[in-house]
């Protein structure tokens, strides 16, 4: 691996990507996503050896999103162990990832930790062991980050919360099957929060490139997860990370990751690197449509994938 | 109809379903339901002709629970008219009535006015019109009933509202379609009251009196609705008013009916009589096993039904 | 009853409909349907007192296509009585008359008699009591509607045959869940048959005339069905006749009734009269356009409906 | 990974899941599955660089049922290239494999070519570039296995076409949304016969092995599938490969596989090892309950898996 010129890889794949960006359509459900210009990408990709490259906006933070959820299910896991999957499933949803369906044909049981009533039952159940959910998950994300500076945006999280009717719809849905356990306004308050984190590409590169390294932070030599947790992660990842377009995903670009409708996406390849893409406008499936498509050209040109 | 001895029929029909009564679950959602003795068992006939016949716990009050949806349709449609078609169905769901696989499937639209999503577009179409939609609802009762003291009853309406979460995500839901106008908790305060409405079976039978007349009660000679309102009223109430039942109970009974948790099932005849039952326990419809059971042997020995 | 003008009423409807037909849609998946004018119309009205009425094309003889499926369950009732519901049920399907969604979540047992699964079911009863299904059905058809030459139209019948995948896939889809007893293919072959009928308008209102007095035939004073399942089989029709649209028809029209993708309707008012109603053109749901317009002309000027 | 001792590793996992082989359910729905016995148990590695090991049955022949879809997605992707994806999806089905519900909503574009409706499509564009696909899948299966005398089992092969009503049922459904060219009855026979192929573990994970090898077979040196190929089949058996239960055996497991009914499940990691391991039990998901936890002990005990 050390033979491959990233850094001419990612400003070759910046300078194919450019036409794409017209293409596709930015979230709009709140103001402040709307507003994010549709010409903005960036990507950064950081190595198990500890050397990291970037490309574009990939200093710009931007509103991750269901990215976050990554995190929760870290600390889901750190607290609860297996526990957590008595309450949610770990199969991928063939649904939209705010769909009630599937959870009334399942009484209660979200499909995955990463579909929105998932993340939600993950919430609670960090909610268990801590009086301030929120600053647990902040801490989490700096510390991961290597960024003391990263926050909520707090107009996002009350535009979320304003508009957020489908997810108080679920958050209720699984309190009528008795699958939350903490009052569900206060479960919606802490989710809509997590989704407003901002982190840049080069910070969320930094933030899952444990992920990479059997669960050991490279740069702080810290064991964030054990080898055990960082494999089901990314299994997780690869198989519910996309929303409903998980199988298309592998297919194509080959590497477990997480989208979020922010128009982020993180990507890891164990043994080798981690990488994040951003560019707002969105495919049918609500992932980045560029990135997607950068992550594409990266695993073609480097020849490196998980398959 | 005059040569039927409707009073010893009703006796007969009470002596015959005693041992039905130890059958069938009563509704244990909620304390004030659940407490309600299973041995209950009232009946109540109004004939157009302006007899009327009563047996058993025939003047006991008991939660009418979803009988109240008829209540509000009918307010509704004086008020919005043809309008409210273009926010609710009036197709049987085939589903139960509290699902939202079927609201999510056909995109906020309920499928009849009588599945709970549907009941809350139809109160939502009330609020237009009213600053004060519990008591519009509390007048309208009332007045068809004849008694001036049936009231909203208040610990049934608070428990219905600690344990609604199942209500309030179909609220969001549908907010989140756009098929609310008002704020959810408002909408869900005056639904949560309305299924607390007590009335006893003589009440009911005389405040569903009119769709058996044309629309005019035969007791006060006021039009509470036209013919044309009224003949759409029992279409809705033979297609959609039994839960996932309707089939059965058009196949059984063969009159047009709504149903509700508390025991309660009000049917009319047109042309002939209106005619409630109470009793507690439930079948796996949710419909009261020995009312449905009354009213079957009510037709089959009257010879009267609609088919 | 005897004060009304039906005939007057049938041409004022006939004049009235005609812009109508223009509008719909011709079935055309079988290229005997597709070529039937889209202007033909008529309609044929016959009361238990012995009158008959009609216009237009109410002698012509058309596909009566799903109208058949109530011969056949009028023949399985005389057969097999109520064990017939231990293999169908009979409750409205909320879904597309040849869906196999619901047949998967309900393990096999089609929702009602009247939805393509349910009538194969219903054919299979009736081949346990006979060599030759076809004409049994024949004979039935012919007696009913007093007409000894009523045939099936052999060309429909190789047509539906030749195109009738969806119909194979759900009597294999029966096959495997055991609730079919005979070989599919000799099953789908008496469907196909049967669904092949060509009748008139008039014939058709003479065949169902005996739903609307108790069973017995006005025209031979035969007893056709029992009471009791006279009353039943018009309740099937109400809640389950029409497709997915029983509950507009319900609310619309008020009548118990039948409709065929060959565009015509059946429908009767117990106790006054059975009507039959024939124009090619299709709504949305599958039932003649200008047809259910007629219907509901019909039951607004006479006033008469079971509402 | 040449200081892995392989050859102890297996037999320490035969050793282990030994008390296992009680649990489950052996498939019975046809009597050539029903009465193989539930203690067999093998397991085959073949390693990129060329070494093999065996433990048990592993040289015993079994039905390889759904395995056999690898061979012949491999034959189509040859064949149709990109244009197969206009025919089949790639994503999980989050439903058993012979549903029918999924491809009723999405109108006939089976979720995957791995679920039965996909495989019955993937056969139907076989078909289009021979006169004997049979002969073409036995030819492939023949030469990737290297042995020259593996044959369909006929008797299996009768049998499923017996009691297929289930996939003769999918079959006309696809006929019925034109995504099935060639006759139903045709497609079919070939579906029945390539389930049949009767293969021992030691060839199956000689005939996956190019799928850890770029695409190259170290033992010929041919080239079965190019790199993108292999990359793509890869991912798809990882989010598609184990029924619905592909999140479940990618975060216990982390390999790419495809289990068969028979009790096989064949696996691969990328640059490693093949991998084969049959037991006949099944899990209420219809994947090798022993196999499953054999290939985790596997991952368990060597480190290498692709997460």
């Amino acid at each position: 691996m050390t033979d491959i010129d990233f850094q001419r890889i990612l400003e070759g794949i910046a300078a194919e990507i450019r036409p794409v960006l017209a293409e596709g359509r930015v979230a709009d459900y709140i103001p402040a996503l709307a507003r994010v210009p549709r010409d903005r990408f960036g990507m950064a990709l950081s190595t198990v050896d500890g050397r990291a490259f970037a490309v574009g906006d990939a200093d710009a933070r931007f509103s991750i999103q269901s990215i976050s959820k990554v995190f929760t299910l870290t600390l889901a896991l750190q607290a609860a162990g297996g526990r957590l999957w008595e309450r949610v499933g770990r199969e991928p949803s063939g649904n939209p990832f705010n769909s009630l369906v599937q959870l009334e044909y399942e009484h209660g049981i979200p499909r995955n930790p990463f579909i929105n009533a998932g993340a939600l039952v993950v919430l609670d159940c960090i909610m268990d062991g801590t009086d301030d959910p929120a600053a647990s998950i902040l801490a989490f994300a700096r510390a991961a980050a290597g960024a003391p500076d990263v926050d909520f945006d707090e107009e996002v999280a009350a535009s979320e919360a304003a508009w957020g009717f489908r997810n108080r719809a679920l958050a209720n849905f699984l309190k009528s099957y008795g699958n939350l356990r903490h009052d569900a306004d206060a479960v919606l308050d802490v989710y809509f929060r997590h989704c407003a984190l901002a982190l840049s590409c080069r910070e969320l590169a930094q933030a899952f490139l444990h992920l990479a390294n059997g669960g050991r932070s490279p740069a702080t030599g810290v064991a964030v997860t054990s080898p055990r947790q960082t494999k089901r992660i990314n299994a997780l990842m690869l198989t519910c990370g996309l929303y409903d377009a998980v199988g298309n995903f592998a297919y194509r670009v080959g590497m477990a990751g997480k989208s979020g409708v922010g128009g982020g996406i993180v990507a890891v390849v164990p043994g080798a690197f981690s990488v994040c893409v951003w560019s707002p406008a969105l495919d049918a499936s609500g992932n980045s449509l560029a990135g997607t498509l950068a992550l594409e050209l990266l695993t073609t040109r480097t020849g490196i994938s998980i398959f």
